[in-house]
């Protein structure tokens, strides 16, 4: 339920009548743009509440039922899409991003080399990973916090954001001392612990799409957090699972007007997963920018046949630095048409 | 690798080699059937570790490699299916066993009508849900501890094991006190950080397939549990996404002969979840058992339509008693052709 | 638009009525069961019709429009299952029909001995490709007329039916001449043309399902043959394709109940194709049977690892006496549970 | 096999070599470009013919075994893409062609109409429907011979070519003489008799990915129409069947790319079939173009909602001339990135 205020409310009006709807017993939250001021119910289903009780409470001028089931994430109680900041870095519609850093962070030489092309490419925010969820419980898992620590130093020298994945709620506390942005990988997608937990932590989450995953369960997802009190969501669409044996997933470029269309987080793609393959992280790229992509995330390493994970998908420095080469005009003049 | 000990080979001859593969600073496990005793070495990169350095051990009479990469969830360790016990149910293959109950636990007299159900038409264990894996935050989320209490009190009238899903490694105190057997939902079946803490667990994990897993992964993530030393892991083919929209899910019946063929562990099937539709799951029943799986999972609700989730495919009592009373000797007859 | 006649119509008066319609401007057909006769309008959309104008034409006792697009191959004309004849064996609801043979026919030897043990198996019918659709133009194409002759010769000797697929409207004299069933191809499952020219012969058709069709563009393309005036149309479910590397296909077996329950034709199933595996052939013969598959195709060779065509899914003859041996037991018990 | 012919052979001497080898029984083909003269061995296997005995032939440089199964759609005789001419139109890397038009052809004003808005936006060619390949029998067929003869008139007085979809050989002759481009839909994909004699047609062949088919399967349907004679084939990405219900298809953008690098024929995209969604044909063209298309298939009507078919995917000719005046620009900068 959405409860439309009149523009002339005052905090303390706005303060009565939230105490009035915590006194009816409902979960609420309060949605502020410059233009007006919304209430969102949010508890139970709508189905079950009688929208006639709220008609005639004061300052409500206008009360409306959600018609999409992703309240928070979807458009309905703000028509525009938003956008957020995350240190000097903003996110969403008009603005765009590139994350960029190897699939592990295998150690200190390693991720100085990354940080310092990554930055001097014109990229502002370094990805690696720490805890990697393998398919093999023998493959490598990750540097842990050591590799987190090290990840952190280069990012400092370099003026740079970081994000890497969360995989369990137990490393929480040590992930968000050392992380700027916390991802969410696709196979976690629905582990709805995870997501709850999330949803109360002050950092900002990159939330992976699942390997089969339909749109509205991504954006179910999405609302695990939000409806915890992260605002903060990013949406990265990584590939989809399909029959094709060619490439490692198909990347659903589809999905980012999609997104945009239905939500009013920013969609980024990730080419390197989205493909598996090298050579195709910079038309994959092209064509996410063209489609509407608010961001990027791409698979660097110095010696990309040598990485410790994913190396089929993984880009050098120099080629990396290409590609933001084209990139980022090609990205100016489709924002612009 | 693979270390074939000689027949004669006594215990304190086997705690000798043990110390010196400990001393060379290898991960092992022993694994003892009636005819032979082997050590796998399961840690590290099968091909960084030279084979020559196990021939002349005392004791050892072949060394072999792994050939599969999930090497004790396969068959290379032991040539046939084993079976284990959970109290007094045998699993695997020549055993056949039931799980039924209500997708969500929903009360005392619920759960009591329909552990009496299930008892009486012949089967063993109750599932039930108590932690729900919704993909709405505010959809149902399950009666929690309370209904894991209320499941433990209505088997232990019935003399039924119980079976209910684990989302978070936090709860796993409470739900390893109030449950037999530890449910691993589709959407968790790569939440790698769970199945390691499962594989310290003492009780028996039922592991459902993701919904797009293919065979290599599902294997991988019952791995993952074995190779924390609970051998006890039950698989369950549930379904996998396809484009078909007439069904939830598009049961896959070829997995139960293709993971038979590849793990010793028990392959049960779940054609509720599998198909989502209430006229499918006798006949989907029938295939699976027809098909050589070793068990069914199966919702059932006193009042189908009116189960706070998954109604659509949910069974009436009366109706899983019919099918109880067509499967059973179907069974007995399809396992001695 | 269904038109449900007065039971005592004589068929003078139904001449009458039938002309009224031509007259109208309808195409119609008109079908007897021994309960009741009811004449289909199926031409144009239902929506267009004016289902007031044929309430009031005499012996006309009730008018409804079809809730189904698959007007003819739906159930709503007649409600039960139908069965039909080719030649002495019956399809359809309560009977069995096994179809074997080799992918391609290969030679005169190989055919007859095929034949031979097709038939001492149990088997009524004998498949065989003359026509051959693969996905290379440089892989073996088939023997064509030749095969088709040399399989006419075998069945002939060993009293089979035969059964081979049509690649091309231009071979429908051919083929019509030496086949007893016409077999269309998943891959030509929606060539309209040749589905509208098989519907004006006289021989009955086994249609297989494409491999990405849903359940209705299924029943929708056995339409364009029962539209045409053909009504012997058979249901092969041949395996869908999924993401899954280790099988050719996965095969679908809720496909059967519940084509079975949307429509009165008859379905069958392909392990073969639906596999890919040979091993795979006896357990998803069993479960297809499970699942109340009215009939059986599998490919048959003296030397499965020297078929000119899809060896790897094709089993050596005596392994299908021993399949036949232990499947059609089973049917019996199947069927009567 | 790949015979590679000295640069000095004149037209004598090569003239001798072919009817040696024609002697010798195999079938070839003579490639030619400005940097060299290749002899083609397509017919059989190569795995069966003895490289040694071409080694010696007079005027064979140098002898080289097919690596990929499509010889002629490869890239193995040629390394660089190639480019033909269709009329006054250049296909292929380097160039970019739009095609527009309705989904069906529904009559004179409608397609004059389009053709008028299709030519004065910039495209240069008509798309129509005439033989529609419709789902069910029931729908709307197209007009036909009428529909082609409409089409070609309108295409004639606005200078454009014209393209239209041949669903079955006997049409061959009716189709030729009214239509520049024979477009294979996706469902006739693997409609091999049909290719085959497409193969013998002089007109050039737009060949639509089936919808479940993989990149190699394409490229082998490619192959039965250049392996022919038919050098003329324009490959068409138009969308495959996945899980997600929001589209009608998933669009698969990074097929661009990946079949460019395999093929040497001209890649181009149908965001309208790929997407089924009005609102995604502009940002879908784009993507398409920025991964390297080189044209795109859209279609258009005057009256969107009210098209006989495809409406929901159909823009307004209005919206047409926006698209096509924001990515001709952008083709332009992104392809001299």
């Amino acid at each position: 339920m959405i409860l439309e205020l009149a523009k002339d409310i005052d905090p303390k009006q706005l303060g009565a009548l939230a105490d009035k709807l915590e006194w009816m017993g409902f979960n609420y939250s309060i949605h502020k743009t410059d233009e007006r001021t919304d209430i969102a119910i949010i508890s139970g289903s709508d189905s079950k509440v009688d929208i006639n009780q709220f008609k005639n409470l004061p300052y409500v001028e206008n009360v409306s039922s959600f018609k999409q089931s992703f309240k928070l994430a979807g458009k309905e109680l703000r028509e525009k899409s938003k956008t957020f900041q995350i240190e000097d870095v903003t996110f969403g519609q008009g603005h765009f991003s590139v994350m960029a850093g190897p699939c592990s962070i295998e150690g200190e030489e390693q991720i100085f080399n990354i940080a310092e092309a990554v930055s001097s490419a014109g990229a502002k925010i370094l990805r690696g990973g720490a805890f990697k969820p393998r398919s093999s419980p023998y493959s490598f898992q990750g540097l842990g916090k050591e590799g987190l620590k090290l990840m952190q130093k280069a990012a400092a020298q370099y003026k740079l954001l970081t994000v890497s994945e969360i995989m369990d709620a137990e490393d929480l506390p040590l992930i968000e001392e050392y992380v700027d942005i916390l991802q969410v990988g696709a196979r976690n997608m629905q582990n709805f612990s995870l997501l709850k937990k999330l949803g109360k932590t002050s950092k900002p989450i990159l939330l992976k799409r699942g390997l089969s995953a339909t749109y509205q369960e991504f954006l179910m997802s999405a609302e695990y957090i939000l409806s915890g009190g992260n605002e903060r969501v990013i949406l990265c669409e990584r590939g989809i699972r399909t029959f094709e044996p060619y490439t490692r997933n198909t990347l659903d470029i589809a999905a980012i007007p999609i997104l945009k269309s239905l939500s009013h987080l920013p969609v980024i793609a990730d080419p390197s997963h989205g493909t598996g393959i090298r050579s195709l992280v910079a038309p994959m790229s092209k064509a996410a920018i063209a489609a509407g992509a608010d961001g990027l995330m791409i698979e660097v390493h110095p010696e990309p046949d040598k990485a410790l994970s994913d190396a089929a998908q993984t880009i050098s420095l120099e080629d990396f630095s290409k590609i933001m080469g084209s990139i980022l005009p090609v990205n100016k003049q489709l924002v612009s048409v």
